[in-house]
């Protein structure tokens, strides 16, 4: 087991900032491309996101440190961003993403001071007992399957332009 | 066919802060762990992207403006950082991906300016005819393909801790 709280904390913090990198200067044909159909663009990603720091990743660490296993964790909608799409511009979406995720790794600090604490268990209603380091843990890889998903949404885009150089190129693959 | 030099240079420029902010904060278990024996660690891929600032894209551009198809281009090694590795840090590292990026976007749009020059045409060692359209496209892809690989090794770190939550978790399959 390699997780530990302080080196999870640095990617959680950095994720915004890299995601305001990557996208904050590019052309709608770069935000607005997908993997075809029922695919998502990078822009319904971060919508993604923001769900995650609303819905998902703190709701459930706080309520496995009220009820324990007691309670089944409420559903979160993988694609609730997909119906309530707003309108709101990829910047607005960033700040968004960015203001919640700096609140919730507050949360997260003033919610757990001890390892004992990541042993704590929950009740997914999938997977049925899981304990607050898997849960930190899947938030981290979360956000790191997320930005590769993005990466490789752009990639495809070149999918033929890059002509015979596809065999070394693995994302394409 | 997708490409477009104002596009595709949006991409380029952002990389070296895209990775910055990603592993500028980091702790040495994130930067030195790699996927197992003869993969790379986050750092020794800065080392390659660096490796090909130098010596692979500009380099085969200017080949193919210079001389077009007469001559092959001369071999890039992909594991040339490994056996130069330099005992810089990672802010030094990325300082310099930086300035070789910024110098070597200055020089692209110096030497073009045309659509036409998209179509002209060099020799690779191992596919024979390539244009300097699909140099350029792979150049972009080359970049994401290798931030997605950062991506991932640091992911793997984090394959037992997720528990469950693996069978969600695309980049960890």
């Amino acid at each position: 087991m390699n997780f530990d709280m302080n080196e999870a904390i640095q990617v959680l913090k950095s994720t915004p900032g890299t995601l305001t990198s990557l996208l904050a200067g590019l052309s709608d044909n770069w935000l607005h491309t997908n993997e075809g159909e029922e695919t998502w663009t990078p822009i319904q990603v971060i919508g993604h996101l923001i769900e995650g720091e609303k819905y998902n990743w703190i709701p459930r660490l706080e309520l496995i440190i009220q009820q324990g296993a007691a309670v089944s964790f409420p559903p979160f909608d993988r694609y609730a961003h997909l119906t309530k799409e707003s309108e709101s511009s990829l910047d607005n979406k960033l700040s968004e993403f960015q203001k919640l995720r700096m609140q919730n790794l507050n949360r997260l600090q003033a919610l757990v001071h001890t390892e004992e604490q990541l042993e704590l268990k929950g009740n997914h209603p999938q997977f049925g007992t899981v304990k607050i380091r898997e849960l930190l843990s899947t938030w981290v890889v979360h956000d790191l399957t997320h930005m590769s998903q993005i990466l490789r949404i752009m990639a495809k885009r070149y999918n033929q332009d890059v002509g015979p150089w596809i065999e070394f190129l693995r994302i394409l693959k």
